[in-house]
């Protein structure tokens, strides 16, 4: 059977984003990571390699120091406890089916992510959005809230989470997660926050936001190789959430034992010194965000969202792309096309109306030359 | 708060095991990597790497060609269709999650790995174990399905799904699956075998087996770096175990959307070809397990589980080793301390009365070199 197998494409896999273009993609601008990380993949790159002097668990491995790193990366977010998970989505998840009911409400923002749709629908739990604000802003207002939790009470339904996108993928919006937890708190419900898109970019202290759970992405704001998150908690959720075994005493149920052995952990660590440096320098990031939306609103983009921007990731309407598509021969594949020429890529090919970038963690000579290629590709086609 | 935070410890991470020492950890040789998935991690080890050219789901990205790969691996396997998991133990969780029911029976062999009843846990399932014969062989007979699923049909109890462990972790045993999956089908009951020590290191062909859905593990036989696993299943469960959310049409709810993005599944594929070529090889190195027996059992090593070992992961009753530990002022470290020194590890510190080996994948001067070594130990302590 395996005959008709051509194998050679298996033979000499190759990446040109990152080396050979910079690469504007949201979603990638906070995984990628730094020389001491892949020198780290290199020493543990083998299967179980963290695993040499396990005594039965991954978060209590202490060579290498996961163990001390989880304690670490608590201090670092604020909250009691931490564990490595495969992602944000799956933290979620865990929190989800552990601390609710099948059946339960969550009431969540209507920019969350799909994937706490996804894991609410594997949870089997039902939900109730609160409703952005609509074009342009899709702002979500906290107070929000309130309502949502009040018309579900009246409804006699069980809630059993409230749950916020800090930073949303769509428009970047960081909403007021301080306000929120508040809102959780003082109607007595547990409140999980979706870092994905802010811890690791960003300063972001758990408890002063009252947050009762962060699920944080490695591979997508950590400067870490995915698959790999973080779930941190505060202690008094710790029984439920890290509830054992039955019959395997040392083994966590919601992390099926053990999660990410293996490369990805060892990223995220020796990404560590890294990120924690990183979130000082958010003021920096935010000034090249913004200044990306002013020079580029001047030539016909417009920045939705709300404005200014308090995230890298940003979203515009670009009538002035879809302008030129309309008579370039390339249609749409022009703007892709033309940034490839000039060394950037990570913009979704063939997307006219809308683009989604992030500058994060470029240099300010690489944002003004990004900057100054869009400009003379929109001015020369 | 990051002030109390020593981060010199994540500044270098190093292992060496394996770059320094032959290790003989049975968990550990099926996931040592090639060169060529190094240099593949290499490239793709930022965090969404694998997601540049991504039209909505990770199992039909086409660049790196893991659309193609999949298919391959099925063709591989024998089976139908296959999705990336982050390991054997997630893809058991969503067997179990999304054909079984909340109270029903799993029935599975007494050698089940520890992940077997955690998942079974987390879904929320009951089980009925088949008991091995106890020592030494702790065999498995397929027979025992019968009488099982018998006794809970007689109790009126509902199954949802049949179990075996293709090789166990504890013995090594070598268990046949077509008999268990010929039991399975004539009861119509959904056949699920854990390829977790099997699949990547000996030829395994589902259907041949009566499989309906095969777990398996990249980090633990398939020469991958984890955390990655593989799911494949028969086209008639793809309805139940791919179906796609309600919300976001394109997304598997069992999968959460997308499971391990970056380094572990490119280094997944750059082994393919590796393990397809090792698997042909599957004679050569039950030899060489064969001759580590002959050899060790002739210094008072007793192996346990069936013999002659079909497998290579071998359990050892060690004695000899314990006598020494009795009067060895290192105690039970003995031997630890004395591989270390010829360049061996991966036996389990401190441990004398029974150790766990393997010496799959290595050269046969390796194993003479193993075996000349533990015998000079136990010659001269």
């Amino acid at each position: 059977m395996t005959e008709n197998i051509n194998f050679d494409k298996y033979k000499n896999i190759k990446r040109h984003m990152g080396r050979e273009l910079i690469d504007l993609n949201p979603i990638q601008r906070g995984g990628i990571i730094p020389v001491e990380s892949k020198k780290a993949i290199y020493e543990y790159c083998d299967g179980y390699s963290v695993c040499d002097y396990c005594g039965g668990r991954l978060d209590k491995v202490e060579t290498p120091p996961i163990c001390e790193f989880l304690n670490d990366m608590s201090k670092f977010l604020n909250m009691d406890i931490s564990r490595p998970t495969h992602g944000a989505r799956e933290s979620k998840f865990i929190v989800m089916h552990s601390i609710c009911n099948e059946g339960d409400y969550v009431v969540l923002d209507e920019n969350a992510h799909y994937t706490s749709y996804v894991a609410m629908e594997r949870a089997k739990l039902n939900y109730a959005e609160v409703k952005n604000e609509g074009y342009p802003t899709y702002r979500i207002n906290p107070e929000g809230y309130k309502e949502v939790i009040d018309k579900l009470e009246d409804e006699g339904k069980n809630i059993g989470l409230i749950l916020l996108t800090h930073v949303d993928g769509d428009y970047g919006n960081l909403t007021d997660a301080k306000k929120v937890g508040k809102i959780a708190k003082d109607r007595g419900y547990p409140f999980l926050l979706n870092c994905a898109y802010s811890v690791g970019r960003m300063p972001v202290k758990g408890k002063k936001l009252n947050a009762d759970f962060l699920a944080c992405s490695g591979h997508k704001s950590m400067a870490a190789s995915g698959p790999i998150g973080i779930l941190s908690i505060r202690d008094e959720f710790a029984d439920k959430v890290l509830r054992t075994s039955k019959t395997h005493p040392v083994k966590e149920i919601e992390m099926l034992g053990c999660t990410s052995r293996g490369a990805p952990i060892v990223s995220l660590m020796a990404s560590f010194p890294h990120i924690v440096e990183r979130v000082n320098h958010w003021d920096e990031e935010i000034k090249k965000t913004r200044f990306v939306v002013h020079e580029l609103e001047e030539i016909g983009f417009n920045q939705i969202g709300i404005k200014p921007k308090e995230h890298d990731l940003i979203k515009f309407e670009t009538p002035v792309l879809d302008e030129i598509a309309q008579k370039d021969k390339r249609r749409g594949y022009f703007f892709y096309d033309e940034l490839k020429k000039r060394g950037i890529g990570g913009i979704r090919r063939g997307t006219t109306k809308e683009i989604k970038m992030s500058v994060y963690g470029l240099t300010w000579e690489q944002v003004e030359y990004v900057v100054d290629s869009i400009k003379e590709i929109v001015e020369n086609c």
